[in-house]
């Protein structure tokens, strides 16, 4: 029998909320990124919607440094893995999407870490794979300059594979835990994984028993061609930016083509734009709650994030109230810039039109609405091939993830659009993929099932 | 009002106890090194025993390989700071002392996640600083050999400083959180560490506050001169393993004696040894206990972990009931191989007789007796220079815990040696070590009251 499709949700945690100026809301908590109790209240409202996971991006660097004026929030935060094991020993079904960096982490200490909070969490964890946008974080690993993108993408395919390796180091039921013969482990069924690589040389095994989803989610949020060609070839959940429907379309399309070229089925990759709702009872309430936080930005907090959206370019010597200039291909985050530009361009914005215009959703798509109109819209692109999922970016927290989940979520569970209870006890089975069979179990059985012929 | 002296308790949780056979115990959990569940009753145990915190080994490289006979147990567990994270939100007093390896990890990620522990459990992270003993390391980290010893301990102290750096990246006061005005934090208030050493370059800030406890408690464990000297400089806590009165004195002066070169005061380094208490209502019944731990265990068990320990060199060539051979020095953990060889001189020991002798405490002080008669020996050790405090390594989990909990911590409590309640917030309140102060408002209020001059 085969179950509908429905909507997968993660809920993008960012300390106060979203919106630029959310932590200065009279409602949000201003330490919210690096407040435990206010992240686990966060964190249990998400699982009481029965949102799949909750998502943390990363980096490897403080934005905020002593040349600066002080009025930008974050900075300073908790490390992913971290903090996500200390709320999953607090919650039972939601999963944990960490992001971590290929370019800058270890794959053998990166592999231990999510291998540890899968096991722990009873098979709870997702990496977000990044090769770190930012290039302030070469400066904290010894290096003189950040790699280049290309280059960061190159390590990165290299790198997922040996991580995946290492999650394969013990088979499902390599512990015997024999007490009377006195076998802990089957020694046959222990491997090396003996990786020469252009990037990494690793020797393994992992000590870390396999995790309990068999490898933790995969998440990728490139959408770069390299960043595309990366989460084809890897990636089991995309997390991505669109402004509208047609655009979110051909990126879905453009993606789910991808796959067939590694021997994987469209469905094995789910598709999740973010989503930037501002929720009331009436229109004229969201748009005023939207104003509200609108009018809370500072022009030199606008100016900054609009420049590290745009590939890191200082944009405070250009007239404030002129046109975006040109600007050279970033090393950073490309396709974020090129979608800054683009809205930019499209709607002929000035700089302040732009930075006001992406202070909220940061570029994803922003929704200001009612329950009903932005069920609407969710309806819409997971019906048209533009989305599998959302992952929500609440402006301010708790205050909007609260209202999504008394709000939207049961207008969707009306539709019969999402769960009414957990489908499994995995995130890996709540989003409906399939657990990966450990390498080295399927190299012994092809082998015997070849010799047996 | 100056508070009488009282012993500092940790406990060394490993999986199914400490004894190489206590997997095969009855009544121990197996797989006790990757179960949450027990890791959990296990700390919340020694919460309820007050105790100082809890302690968890850490290696880079599984023991168990396709190549063993599968009787060796461990080879894998937990990352320990994962780990911890999820056990400090289902506990609330209890210490968390994680060892990470200075020789294989990265500094500013080492701080990260340091500082992100210690934030989100309210101030209970400690450090254990190694070098990492075992060589096996070397191939999942891409190089061919392991360091040298006399290298790793030169890395290690640069390492520690530079943590140390990062986790001062911003003041106690640095966020000022003014939803009014818009500042978020006071640049005057976050450092730029520019470290540029010989083996480390660090530009800093940390993206995480400062931790709760300032720094997380550093602890030490290795006892060659170079360990000694890493301790003296940078340790609050020493872990340490001794088997008589007059050793255990021996060290700790010696270590005390080196502080005062560092500024230190004798009693800003707490010395705790470790202890192997195996419990009974009768003398009769504790060495009945310990006897039926040693019959499980099998001569090549015994022989690969008494191989382990005494350098890493294969025993299995010479005859088991001979006499232990001459080795060369190790390059892995030389104190740990001293103290072996030591055993079997002064106790003309045989092979057999010696892995025996190691197979529960391995070469840590093994206490076999009544509550009372172990209270005695705890008393006598703490009150003579040999010890601030003990590690306690209970032979089989969670049973062995639990006894020195219920038997033994009363005992102490009668005799006024320890806690009744725990003193303070934060492990290092508890354990009685100051907070240190920030590096850079130091530097600042030094110059400041120069120029006032």
């Amino acid at each position: 029998m085969s179950q509908k499709r429905q909507i997968r949700l993660g809920a993008f945690i960012s300390g106060p909320g979203h919106h630029v100026a959310a932590w200065r809301h009279p409602q949000s908590k201003a330490d919210g990124r690096f407040n435990f109790e206010h992240l686990k209240g966060v964190t249990q409202l998400a699982e009481r919607g029965l949102f799949d996971a909750v998502f943390l991006a990363d980096g490897l660097a403080s934005r905020n440094r002593p040349s600066a004026d002080g009025r930008t929030s974050g900075g300073a935060g908790f490390e992913p893995v971290t903090l996500f094991s200390a709320l999953s020993a607090v919650t039972q079904h939601i999963g944990f999407i960490a992001t971590a960096s290929t370019t800058y982490e270890d794959p053998y200490i990166l592999a231990r870490k999510f291998a540890s909070l899968d096991v722990l969490s009873g098979g709870r964890a997702g990496w977000n794979v990044v090769t770190t946008g930012g290039a302030e974080a070469a400066g904290n690993f010894g290096l003189e300059a950040h790699p280049d993108h290309a280059l960061r993408y190159e390590r990165a395919r290299e790198f997922v594979e040996v991580v995946r390796g290492l999650w394969d180091s013990w088979e499902d039921d390599a512990f015997l835990l024999d007490k009377e013969s006195g076998y802990f482990y089957d020694p046959s069924k222990v491997h090396l994984l003996n990786h020469q690589g252009k990037h990494l040389r690793v020797r393994g095994p992992l000590n870390v028993p396999r995790p309990v989803q068999g490898h933790p989610v995969i998440v990728q949020a490139g959408a770069s061609n390299d960043g595309r060609e990366l989460a084809a070839q890897t990636a089991e959940v995309i997390f991505t930016a669109w402004q509208n429907l047609e655009e979110a379309q051909a990126f879905y399309r453009d993606l789910k083509g991808r796959l067939a070229r590694y021997g994987r089925h469209p469905d094995e990759l789910k598709v999740m734009p973010g989503v930037f709702p501002v929720i009331g009872r009436t229109e004229w309430e969201a748009k005023a709650k939207f104003q509200e936080l609108q009018d809370l930005i500072l022009p030199e907090v606008g100016l900054a994030q609009l420049s590290g959206l745009i590939g890191g370019f200082d944009l405070s010597g250009y007239p404030i109230d002129g046109p975006v200039p040109e600007l050279p291909e970033t090393n950073n985050n490309k396709s974020r810039q090129a979608l800054m530009l683009k809205i930019a361009r499209d709607r002929k914005l000035t700089i302040r039109e732009l930075y006001l215009s992406i202070a909220g959703a940061r570029g994803h798509w922003q929704l200001v609405g009612t329950p009903e109109q932005i069920a609407d819209q969710l309806q819409s692109w997971f019906e048209n091939e533009a989305a599998d999922g959302f992952n929500i970016m609440p402006p301010v927290m708790p205050g909007s993830l609260h209202d999504f989940v008394e709000l939207v979520v049961p207008e969707l569970q009306r539709r019969g659009l999402f769960r009414t209870s957990y489908e499994g006890r995995t995130l890996r089975e709540n989003l409906g993929l399939a657990r990966p069979e450990n390498r080295f179990a399927a190299d012994r059985r092809r082998s015997e099932s070849s010799a047996a012929e």
